[in-house]
């Protein structure tokens, strides 16, 4: 059995932080880095990124679709991202919300976590639109091969209410989602562990309780990591951490790219080291 | 102003009629067919598959999972599919259930549906878990380009409902989604069109009443393409699809893979050409 991903995240934690640097090549971006939108553009920006992330971050997401705009030689770039990270100390989660049921979804565990998978990766990110117990299958399997998940639970966007605010019962959607998977990562995670496998994603930008979501705050005794964008560009400031998620703020992933990415290569590892330093002061506030 | 998708699929519905033949090269499959589960047995397989579809049905659904599996080598099989389908009259709906915000959705638009997409195609399926108007830029930019979409309302398998069924208001979450693509069909539709460009995927298997979808039944002025997986292995019987769908029923593009793949590629034209006899007798029932 390998080590499991909660249990490398919470090292993770411990020796470099909450910080997640996302590696989001948008077309802008690589204009505004002085870079070709192009498979060499892309694949320079990516291995820039992870370069400067590597002994600064535990953690690192490759943003999957502006490799897939490249097509299969985007998707080459990814293999080779992947191959270099995994030479590295620094785990990556690769966001590419994937779902769908059965066999379809094998394929694409097959494809991201298996055990000859091309994108090499520690956790990758779901989509629950089919219902959170058709992803069940893919976690037992992700579970036996130390490999981790976030499932998307309540996102940054005005428009994710339309559906995560929704009520089955007493219960939001989102809320459903949450209490799944911490009800997966009580019965899996190792013992003394502090952080589970299965993690959720939860916008910063959001007012929890309105999405049913106010035990993340209050509850002291959850396992769940908790995958946050939303700080930055659209608004939420890692000082604010503690505030925004409560007792459980030592299971948040922080993510951010566009604020430490759009200074250009030269200034990067300052403003990861920025970026850092500010979430790290923002967790002590209680 | 190009052809639009909703009145391409018109067309081919009175050219082919309403069958849909999935590409889906599952490993099993690939095994079945005496192919490698490599990179060569893919192509052999999907481009097999195509073949056999050309002159038959209106619609090829290559599942871009089973190709993900192969990574970046997969993904050049199906840039080559894609091509080798483009040069033919047949059209092509990606089934990658792609879902994700602003300029991240961006990415996946330029993967499928822009103007230099390497992953070529007529239509692609979206998860709108982040809420149905964060697909509205990718819907304004589908309809410029003449390209279609299709976004998960209620799926085929049975943990579908613990979302779809959730309630916002009165609405569940399915109805919702597929009541915003009708309204959009109604905007966007070509003047005399009967289908519209955004369609949804709505299971055979399912009690539409129950996830608040009565009105496909009963509506005979509606415009939304119903892409109906469910039919075969799932339980759902080609010859019910007028009883299963009631006044939609000239408007459901009707999936089927496992059941006429499985027979190998020597039975494939026969297997197709029975389903199709099979749903055109359905259609005719009333």
């Amino acid at each position: 059995m390998p080590t499991s991903f909660g249990s490398r995240l919470q090292k993770g934690f411990e020796k470099y932080g909450q910080l997640c640097v996302g590696i989001d090549p948008h077309a802008s971006l690589l204009a505004e880095w002085a870079l070709d939108d192009s498979v060499e553009g892309l694949r320079s920006f990516a291995f820039t990124v992870l370069d400067a992330a590597v002994g600064r971050v535990a953690v690192i997401k490759p943003q999957v679709s502006f490799f897939e705009r490249h097509g299969s030689k985007g998707f080459e770039v990814l293999e080779q991202l992947a191959q270099r990270a995994a030479e590295s100390d620094i785990q990556v989660i690769m966001d590419a919300k994937r779902g769908d049921i059965g066999s379809t979804m094998d394929g694409y565990f097959d494809a991201w976590l298996g055990k000859t998978a091309p994108f090499l990766c520690d956790a990758l990110t779901l989509s629950p639109y089919l219902g959170f117990d058709s992803l069940q299958t893919v976690m037992s399997e992700s579970l036996e091969r130390g490999k981790g998940l976030f499932v998307l639970a309540a996102t940054s966007n005005p428009e994710g209410k339309q559906i995560q605010r929704a009520r089955s019962g007493e219960n939001t959607v989102a809320a459903q989602i949450y209490s799944s998977l911490e009800a997966a990562n009580k019965i899996s995670a190792d013992a003394h562990a502090t952080v589970g496998s299965f993690g959720a994603v939860v916008g910063a930008t959001l007012n929890l309780s309105a999405f049913g979501l106010g035990s993340i705050q209050s509850d002291t005794n959850q396992l769940t990591a908790i995958l946050a964008p939303g700080f930055g560009a659209q608004g939420a400031e890692l000082s604010d951490v503690a505030d925004l998620f409560g007792a459980s703020s030592n299971r948040v992933l922080a993510s951010v790219s566009r604020s430490v990415l759009a200074g250009g290569s030269g200034q990067l590892a300052a403003a990861i080291d920025s970026a850092k330093a500010e979430l790290a002061a923002g967790l002590k506030h209680d």
